[in-house]
């Protein structure tokens, strides 16, 4: 197909496929005639899967980049694909606005993970983010026991559990490209989840929120 | 204590508290001298908030505002809080890049809530999300059986059970400031664990993923 079928199927800018194009988010097509090039159904789904990360994903368009780059080197290893997975989706983490608190809440984690049994990474994004949850709940005055953080933290890891389950594959080949859709994805469905599960306790506990 | 404590004791620079001051997210001091006024521990934690939720929370300034105008109204009743925070909290929907999935997809979201028996209102965000999410997955080929997220919304739901019960006071008067910020911050520790449960999966189940 020509670029402006292309446009027309996926609903973006020809404009905006040119950009994909030329920052190689997008790989060129075959050359046809001068000044034209034959898309295929590889150019359509590269850019629902763009356009999946920056919507739905909120990703910005390098972390985009990354994880394309990943998709597309055969030669890294499932392993290393999640590691850097995890990297990217972990939000940078920005300074907690009262840094005193933030010894306490390491300990709160470091002792959530014994109870959990977990062993992470040093860099862990997700731990550091937790600690700065933790460090802010305290400068506020809302600190608390966690044990009811247990059964929600055991519960992600049965997720995460499951989703590595929907890699295996009749030939034995793990689908890298699924492998990465699923990990940006199944974020952002557990935090609609999340969400709902909210919305749901409320109606429950204070029926007039309906009104 | 004068705006340059303020700014010390907070690490925020007095042109930003001067900002928070003009943009009314922060209540004026009272005047002492020409040209000066006193803050008090009112300021100090109303300054943490703003710049937890900004920071650790991910908030834009009139998300905060809103939540700041909710914790101050005194007259609303705690559903309406609650209502308030989960619209806040809800990221602002985007069109999913294939619209042909969106029915499948609503299908499923709504057959997923009856094995859950949640019934939300009709313009819930998380459900909103869930659908795009959903639809994305299809459009991109990696759908699947939804039963594998059941017992994490049960979990979910338990934790948003959970933070409601923390909510109680020894004089019953239940404390709303407390409440939007556990309810900002543990979106944040929910997405966080999601985070971490995948890193520790990850290195479970593949373990060169630790090199």
């Amino acid at each position: 197909m020509r670029i402006s079928e292309l446009s027309r199927r996926t609903g973006v800018s020809i404009p905006t496929i040119k950009f994909y194009l030329r920052e190689e988010l997008l790989p060129p097509g075959s050359p046809k005639a001068r000044n034209q090039a034959e898309y295929g159904e590889r150019h359509l789904r590269r850019i629902w899967l763009i356009r999946t990360f920056t919507t739905v994903g909120g990703l910005d368009l390098s972390s985009v980049r990354k994880l394309i780059q990943v998709i597309e080197d055969e030669s890294l290893p499932l392993a290393a694909v999640y590691r850097i997975l995890d990297r990217t989706m972990a939000r940078p983490p920005l300074e907690p606005p009262c840094p005193d608190s933030v010894t306490q809440a390491r300990d709160q984690v470091d002792r959530l993970m014994e109870q959990l049994g977990w062993r992470l990474l040093d860099d862990s994004g997700g731990a550091t983010t937790l600690v700065q949850v933790l460090a802010a709940l305290r400068t506020l005055g809302c600190e608390s026991d966690l044990a009811f953080l247990l059964p929600y933290a055991r519960a992600a890891a049965a997720l995460a559990d499951a989703e590595l389950d929907l890699l295996a594959t009749d030939d034995g080949e793990p689908d890298r490209g699924a492998a990465v859709v699923r990990g940006v994805l199944l974020d952002v469905a557990s935090a609609a989840l999340r969400r709902m599960a909210h919305e749901q306790q409320v109606l429950v506990r204070l029926p007039d929120a309906a009104g």
